[in-house]
């Protein structure tokens, strides 16, 4: 018998990897916060002994949730506007109230709060951009939860900074003081193409270069921020590149385009703009509630996904969904890419059940450690409770992660092992 | 002081008539199942003397929604195949398995399942069609639960009858047993215009006119059907017209277009068909998601409220949803408004929320009785508990109850007034 820190026994496993996968009545074996073995239950009991066994008998298991695109923070500005176009949403509405508000402790409480949201919803990792990253940082830590943040450069000043120069000022010092966080990594987030010169984003490919960290930032949200991107007069644009050119396009030009690169939302996309990302290696983080609500239109997934893109989901700010519930996100990535594509088939259950998981975790560079149940990776794991009315009766587990489950059913949730 | 039943205190009071309105700390006075008042708090417990005080101080009161288009009974069904086409789903999965599985007891247990979750999650009303009505209708009464229930009727054979004959003899004694029915109306249900004749419809407009029932049936719910209903080839009918038109033009030819129709689904509206359905008062019982998961199109909601069509919200039958949850419904329908017309405003809360209740009630033959908080209303009353993380802060409760609710958040609900 082989010491371990712990067995989970699940009714069945869905370990994501390999795709569509359901294993009945099997055990996840843990030690240090790392899955040793994943085998039939009776196995597990009789080759392992285990400091805590923890049976799950009516509960499905599945990898942690990783949300590819969402602002922590503004969760404390829940429904504080609806209804209203993009832009005149963050103008008159979501740029003031941050202006006045957002502070270092702002952003400890509203990711805090967050946080307890993003658990609660079988959500272990977030891909996080707003302003105060340190206040981002330590909170995530100290509720163990699994992030990659990065700070919001624009080329305005905000309650954070003066100015671009003064924000990468800032962004140099957070790599200094958290590079070696074991849950956090960093990124450098440049707001949009819009609120970013091109100078500016020169400044963020050298340091993504220097540090080695990814670019996360918003791209191709809205038919608006292409077509001004092309015109002498743009209706929105608080920042427009010489080039006039589309801004994937410019993104290409300034070396932003790349493997490193996490673009959200992209609902506005070309045959050609597909092939050029699916070419650079780039990830995209689809927020198909914020999409709708903005009215800002309907990511090409299936193409995207036809291509070989690494498509992740993620609910963006809580301002914009009014939730960060990636249950509810799953499940209109996989219904709304019907509609969109025309085709039944496309984004089928367990395709939408790794775009939330393993791809987000591909996107934010940790898919070697999370995003699949499978042995050597970190113990970041779901319980979703099979037993309630709502979940009743069940064919196929992966199907009801996806088209049924909800927060309300993910009872025990939360990178729990990997408190070790 | 005047004696009443029951006084339900409510933080904040949405009454949905008038639009959007917020009544803080306000009392629901209730006598018989009846709303006899609604006054601030303090002033009703000083007016009143009751038998029962309810006080929610942390819940938001609604009135409890109408799922305007369901299959209850098809709970059971749940999840037993996804990510196909309508028609292969339809004949590959769902009439085998009915076929082989339908019956009176099948009906009673999935009746009463689907019951249980729509009542958990804030529905209070279904609009049901499917076979074996009798176990339907009595295990409605028995929960307490409202319904306007109709019996489907095909050109084939079924478990449940012979042929359309069989099913209007059943139709006609369904509806000389259950026709005082305090909580269940009842209706006559041609399942689509590709499974019933146009002899059929004829004897389905002479029962509605001779009963004066509701009509309730799939329209234009897939482009396929609208094309197929004009061509001499058909790819999915099991029935056509001779007149090979557009469904809609054919009901309205058969004289069913009209003001006791609830025509579900409507993916497929040109302008003129818009004016059309306008004009004849038909109300029409919008599903979202599985209109989205079916990859059947996308219903015009905004131009159909802007001719004042009455717009009500449906869950589908679980088999195509795979939930009865109407809180997703109702956001589903808001911010898939926002996309498919390109604009914001559309369906801004206050209306979904709306189209969720009072346009349900309508479309059902009820909002006399049902669908808002007013006096003279029977009290079915959902509470949405309002302090949990989820649902924290709050600007709005309006905004809160459809962009963030759900059925977690439903602590209470269910016609609990009802049951004087």
């Amino acid at each position: 018998m082989t010491g371990v820190d712990l067995i989970v026994v699940g009714r069945h496993v869905v370990p994501v990897v390999p795709e569509g996968a359901i294993l009945e009545n099997h055990a996840l074996v843990i030690t240090s916060g790392v899955i040793q073995d994943i085998l039939p239950a009776d196995d597990a009991l009789a080759k392992y002994t285990a400091k805590e066994v923890v049976r799950l008998d009516e509960h499905i298991l599945m990898p942690g949730m990783v949300n590819a695109h969402t602002h922590a923070s503004m969760t404390l500005l829940r429904g504080l506007a609806d209804d209203k176009p993009l832009c005149n949403w963050l103008m008159e509405d979501i740029f003031p109230t941050e202006g006045k508000f957002v502070s270092d402790e702002f952003v400890r409480d509203g990711t805090l709060h967050s946080a307890a949201e993003m658990l609660r919803s079988g959500t272990t990792c977030a891909n996080e951009m707003y302003f105060f990253p340190d206040a981002a940082i330590e909170t995530f830590e100290a509720v163990g939860m699994r992030a990659l943040v990065g700070q919001i450069a624009v080329e305005f000043p905000t309650a954070y900074g003066s100015g671009p120069d003064d924000y990468f000022t800032k962004a140099r010092a957070m790599f200094a003081k958290h590079k070696d966080s074991k849950l956090v990594k960093l990124s450098v987030c440049p707001h949009a193409p819009y609120t970013v010169s091109d100078a500016t984003f020169a400044k963020v490919k050298a340091i993504s270069d220097e540090f080695n960290v990814r670019v996360h930032l918003h791209l191709h949200e809205t038919e608006g921020e292409c077509c001004d991107s092309e015109t002498k007069t743009p209706s929105m644009l608080c920042h427009q590149s010489p080039e006039k050119c589309r801004p994937l396009q410019n993104m290409q030009r300034l070396g932003i385009l790349n493997e490193k690169l996490i673009a959200a939302h992209m609902t506005q996309l070309t045959d050609a703009e597909i092939d050029q990302v699916a070419a650079a290696g780039t990830s995209v983080a689809h927020c198909p509630s914020s999409n709708l609500k903005l009215a800002s239109g309907i990511c090409r997934v299936s193409d995207l996904l036809a291509k070989g893109v690494n498509v992740a989901i993620g609910t963006d700010g809580a301002a914009s969904n009014n939730t960060l519930n990636m249950f509810a996100e799953m499940k209109l990535a996989a219904i709304l890419a019907k509609a969109e594509s025309k085709e039944c088939t496309s984004v089928p259950a367990a395709t939408a059940l790794r775009m939330a998981t393993l791809n987000g975790a591909k996107a934010v560079g940790m898919d070697h450690i999370i995003g699949s149940l499978e042995v050597g990776k970190h113990a970041d794991i779901v319980a979703v409770a099979a037993d309630s009315i709502e979940m009743l009766p069940m064919y196929n587990a992966v199907s009801h992660l996806v088209y049924v489950a909800g927060r309300s059913t993910s009872r025990m949730s939360g990178s729990r092992a990997s408190a070790f």
